[in-house]
């Protein structure tokens, strides 16, 4: 099966927005958001995090989320890899696609994961390695957080940021996301530093994973689209915030995303009263969680169809 | 004194904000908000509306808001006049520029004013009139409501926005203002629309006043300033929502509109420190009401310092 898309949008809800959320969701609750996602034409989803049990127990049933998602064809599941371990143990739940992050800011990597940049590089490595030796050619993003900027260590050096994505790709990196950790990122700023990162690294560098904390998300899409990215990361409702901005919303929305690309012509291959619906079971799935999210609330315009169902051409 | 700003900011939200507030605000409150906003380096502000006194209460004190306005130079001082009768009015209080509002949306218009856009083109050109007898030159801006489209009609077409734009400009106009009154615009409407309305008038269309109903505003934003608009109405905590859609937020946030602006290197002369201050004094003026905007909640990154104070050009 073929879907036409000049924009692929991942649904990442599931692991960025359930991370930091105190109460687990049930797997049952899983799987309906995944079969939804599903249904509306979501043709990538982040179902889950690989990461230790004991300090994440909201991911301790990893492994019938994914058999679930796997079913759900011609969706691709992927999943966030922190680690060598994680990648085993997500080849061996079927994900088709691996993530693994590494923030570009010295301070943050080390209080985050106690290790330079350089030594998650290394670890970076050890997970291609255990990829290659599975043998299916699983893809592998490699993602390079606080690439804007930082809380602890203030403006990130666009040289940090170019070196790091060409030692992602030089260890094996099949494509390369860029993150705004923090909601730092004017539209000036993605049109520099992804410029600057396809100069070293060329069409490798392929998506951009933002968050909405001051605003301007859907306006960085906009910069980032012009700049030649063509996958964004979003979440459901905004889910995923910042812990260090309480009450700031979190990922760009899904939802308001695929509006902006489909009022403006170009297709996701997501039909957005589907995905509408679907919000609206996982608000119920998630009581007391905090959704975000203009589209939502102000629904779609009256008459409104997608653009490019009535011939306008993208622009 | 000369202020330099690559972008004008026009502050409209003591008009758009406090015209569907059903408690009035306080004399005293409104100039407190004026002198805030003129000590944070806004420019040009929208003061009050000059419309019927009986239908809109709030409006009652405009001549002493309008004197207060006056004493905060180099702020320019803008009121709403929806017809001759309130530009006469205006006049004689000192505002030093007029609005004038038509919507291109003939069903839009019929429900609003019982006017036809063509008879509002007559009633705009007996505000002209009224202007030129004054005889101090006072700019006039023509607005063009709905332009984006209409809840009531749905599309409006280019042809009637940019006939419209033209006979705005034919009957006096200065300057003309596109209105995505209802939050229907994509970037790729707003790039559409500003060509084809330039290619008629020329750099007559200089303004852009978008509403952030579906959350694109920022977004629209960046396509006006890539198309050529160089001046954009907000509101303080994005008031003025429209009645239509309730809970959706109303215009673009001011101060969301301005740490864009600044991250990008584009001076607006706007104190962002002051602005959110006034912000927090102005909720404190109007219990009840949502204010909307995400940088009041997620603060200013740490370390912030407009770029173009770090040297770095606008890009």
């Amino acid at each position: 099966m073929t879907v036409r898309k000049d924009i692929e949008v991942v649904e990442v809800g599931l692991r960025d927005g359930l991370q930091n959320v105190a109460v687990a969701m049930s797997t049952d609750a899983k799987k309906d958001w995944l079969s939804g996602a599903a249904a509306a034409g979501i043709l990538e989803i982040e179902a889950c995090s690989f990461v230790p049990v004991k300090l994440f127990p909201q991911f301790a049933d990893n492994e019938a989320v994914v058999a679930h998602a796997l079913s759900l064809t011609p969706m691709t599941v992927s999943a966030l890899t922190p680690n060598a371990r994680g990648a085993a143990d997500a080849l061996a739940a079927g994900v088709q696609k691996l993530s693994f992050t590494l923030s570009a800011s010295r301070r943050h990597s080390l209080a985050n994961v106690r290790k330079t940049p350089e030594e998650q590089l290394g670890e970076f490595r050890r997970l291609i390695e255990v990829r290659d030796a599975d043998g299916r050619g699983v893809t592998v993003t490699g993602g390079l957080s606080t690439a804007f900027g930082c809380t602890l260590e203030g403006e990130v050096a666009e040289a940090d940021v170019c070196r790091l994505a060409e030692g992602l790709v030089g260890a094996g990196a099949d494509d390369i996301s860029l993150a705004d950790t923090v909601g730092y990122a004017s539209p000036a700023d993605i049109r520099r530093l992804v410029r600057a990162v396809r100069r070293e690294i060329g069409g490798k560098l392929t998506t951009l994973h933002l968050h909405d904390t001051r605003g301007l998300g859907l306006a960085n899409v906009i910069a980032g689209i012009e700049a030649g990215i063509t996958v964004f990361d979003a979440s459901l409702g905004g889910l995923g915030g910042c812990p260090y901005a309480p009450g700031a919303s979190g990922n760009i929305c899904t939802e308001d995303l695929v509006f902006m690309l489909e009022s403006m012509g170009l297709s996701t291959g997501i039909d957005l009263e589907a995905l509408l619906e679907l919000r609206a079971r996982v608000e119920q799935h998630m009581p007391g969680a905090e959704f975000h999210g203009a589209l939502a609330r102000a629904r779609l315009p009256k008459h409104w169809i997608p653009p490019r169902r009535r011939g306008i051409s993208p622009k």
